[in-house]
């Protein structure tokens, strides 16, 4: 382990015992790999049992980055020995998902770039606020022959309408903070000078109110507007694509040639990405 | 009865046999209670069965407000003595889920506080159109320490997508006519010098359209918006709560302590305010 | 047939073999008839089983208008004599629901009037980018006593909510580019300048994408935001009303007088029109 990984870390801060925030540094562009997944599942538990807690806000000590992209550097045997989640999902759909049905209000502050699983976990927060000015989200699997893997067909349809969906996920582009808004990506765009005043006060404001009004509320929310477990679960069929490469390829093929990333093609024909 | 509540009432004003104005003039604030769900009722029952009415504009008698919360400080034998509704849903959430299935266009012009039953009257109609500079839009129940109970967790995440419902959920902030138009909670906001000329124009221009043609669209397109009143009775679970109260609690509480209104927390855990 | 049929005509231009652009050149105002309707299936077979292509783009060669409604003034057996589609739907349902299913992504460019089945066009397809200054949508029809028949009603609440969808369908009033964009009925408006470039920057960036990663991210986001065919087809019922009237009517009625469509009435009470 070297001295990057060893400072590579995911800080878990209680301002309050009900208003918390888990801050992504890991230097040096906050790319999320398997040494990750079980400091964020300890997290996540955290925040699904703990009694006082009632808002987390998830933000980056990185500059010009929130949370990128799954790392696909890491050997494959560190993701793959990693166990199925509570869910049943594989570990990190399970942690988003049990991220979004937690009574705990979650709050993602995007600045800098919020790409693949920065994107998902974003997604998979309640609200969402970025930066006009630094924020920038993307989910560029397709532009890589790729399909995101964390949820995003499930959440971005439901949050824009499918026209605009289909657009972030097939023209694979930057969007910025002001467009993210527009389109109902993030709840809104704020000066960057103001990000972090307005999410502290309504994360304190939040942290104020009764934790049974909170989680009552939530959870009759969910009923209309969460993707159930069984819909995510198919953007995670080609997991073991990513895990047993090469294997056998439709139409011949065993990797997706234009990005490199060969191998990252799954027996059933689904590319799948973090 | 005192002369304020004499004085009260909701007029319906047929400005044409196929164009209707329901107007609050319920003195001071236009807060809602039990004397005016009769009036109510009956309102929706016209609405309902007349056969030329084509499009009903609701809207307020009272600077400052559009319509705002349930009575707290009415007897809660007043409203504990009143009958479920035609749709076996409790009197408020009955009237709300009629009124969007009526064969008749509704139109919410919001001038002034649209808080508690007036936030979820508005979303129940059909359209909303909000003065820029004088409509606020609210619910303020889980800052209460409450849950709200006339159907905005069904309706608000089919509007506005999960991340901004949760917003005005659980932020529970006033929401000016602008952001209520970038997130959709009203279809426009306008100048408020232009809204009555704009509701207006565009009431008489739906009342000259065929009766027929007006409902078959809407019930087609109720298919894919409107949400059960299965869905929504959920949120009314612990309307006895409110009436009944004190009721053995979980968690060991008799209430909402925050708010001072002990009692309305149901046997079932959520604490439900219209 | 005349000369003005006879020029009439549906191009598809393949600017590469994975970049198609379908042309409406239906002079004079782009009205789709029962003679196009073979053309248009000719083309959406192709898109549906074409090998390489990608992306198409459908555009209009007519100033002034994108494409426009339904030949009324054709004989009705012309339409009547159409087979019914491969879904089992009526010919244009069936076109534009498996256009939305195609692996392909389609994108409308719309400059001028998109009204009836130019709509309907738009909303069936994947992407949708509007002239700011020339772009003009509506779907007219109940402001003419008749109810939309090709899909807009599960259609468009699925883009802009139910508040304003049955704004756009029974306001029936002509929307603007930017009004588009605020309501969700187009991706983006963009100066009248601009769409051109934009658009075909966009198709060509994604028709260098991997075509499966494309058509398996597709068919996940369909999941969550695509109606079913058996959601659009209560649209269609009233279709033989359209073809063999005049029938026996609600309410003593044999047509919808206001708009001298006489016999456009079904005989179970629904108005359709294209």
């Amino acid at each position: 382990m070297n001295k990057s990984t060893t400072t590579r870390q995911i800080r878990l801060e209680r301002r309050s015992p009900s208003h918390w925030r888990v801050t992504f540094d890991l230097p040096p562009l906050n790319i999320f790999g398997p040494h990750e997944v079980p400091k964020l599942e300890t997290i996540i538990k955290s925040i699904e049992t703990d009694e006082r807690v009632k808002v987390v806000v998830f933000d980056s000590a990185i500059e010009g980055v929130f949370l990128t992209h799954y790392d696909f550097l890491a050997k494959l045997e560190e993701t793959t020995s990693l166990p199925l989640g509570a869910t049943g999902l594989q570990p990190l759909p399970d942690m988003l998902a049990r991220l979004s049905r937690a009574p705990v209000v979650s709050i993602a502050s995007i600045r800098g770039r919020a790409t693949g699983v920065g994107s998902e976990l974003a997604l998979a927060s309640d609200l969402r606020f970025a930066s006009r000015e630094k924020a920038i989200l993307s989910q560029w699997e397709v532009g890589a022959g790729l399909v995101p893997g964390g949820g995003p067909m499930a959440r971005l349809p439901r949050l824009m309408g499918r026209g605009r969906a289909l657009e972030v996920l097939l023209g694979a582009h930057d969007i910025d903070g002001d467009l993210a808004q527009l389109y109902g990506y993030v709840n809104r765009s704020l000066p960057d000078s103001e990000l972090d005043g307005f999410v502290d006060a309504l994360a304190m404001r939040i942290a104020s109110f009764d934790k049974l009004a909170i989680a009552d509320t939530k959870r009759l929310v969910d009923i209309a507007s969460l993707p159930s477990d069984a819909e995510i679960e198919p953007e995670w069929v080609g997991h073991s694509g990513l895990c047993l490469c090469p294997v056998p390829l439709q139409q011949g093929r065993t990797g997706c040639g234009r990005s490199g990333l060969r191998g990252h093609r799954s027996v059933r024909g689904a590319a799948v990405a973090w």
